[in-house]
């Protein structure tokens, strides 16, 4: 057990932070996502949620394109291949870990 | 599906980061733990699992207890009521997303 609580405490806090924990679970289950659709789901203010994209853009683990719709500018964000590897990965890991503590628990 | 995405981005980062959600998991699945075991288990620095052990005893999460053994000092460390309750939610918070995103997904 204790390998998947060692390597948790060294967890990629890039991906773990909560909201963008929940943009990339979110593009994990769709194609491509725009910018308003993803603010109405995680209710972060506009301000937060660019900032939050573009580190995850900066780290390669999305794409962003920016579109015109009726005039207005839109950003549609997609996840890329790392992208999606890493946030199956973190949860492969987050659930690792949960499920060890419960069999642990049923040890004892 | 909205609204587990939105209580996400708001998540309680005091239990979610990552050497404190291995603590709180390890945690929940003794009664008690001691400070060499939960060291040897997170492979956190003297230092680091002591600090994480200050916050979470602040928060009211767990509560520590010194004690000798063999002429040396020991901490043993349990979850409160509080803490068991928090580390149980978190738990089910996150599941809760990533099984709104797997069936988001498998409607699409």
């Amino acid at each position: 057990m204790t390998k998947v609580f060692e390597e948790m405490a060294a967890l990629d806090r890039l991906i773990h932070e909560p909201a963008r924990l929940s943009i990339l679970t979110a593009l994990s289950a769709c194609k491509r996502a725009d910018f308003i659709f993803l603010q109405r789901l995680t209710g972060l203010t506009v301000g937060n949620l660019s900032g939050h994209l573009s580190k995850l853009e900066e780290a390669g683990l999305i794409r962003t394109e920016k579109q015109f719709v009726a005039k207005r500018p839109n950003t549609i964000t997609e996840l890329t291949n790392n992208g999606r590897e890493a946030i199956e990965n973190h949860w492969n890991h987050l659930e690792a870990l949960h499920k060890d503590a419960r069999e642990w628990k049923l040890d004892q």
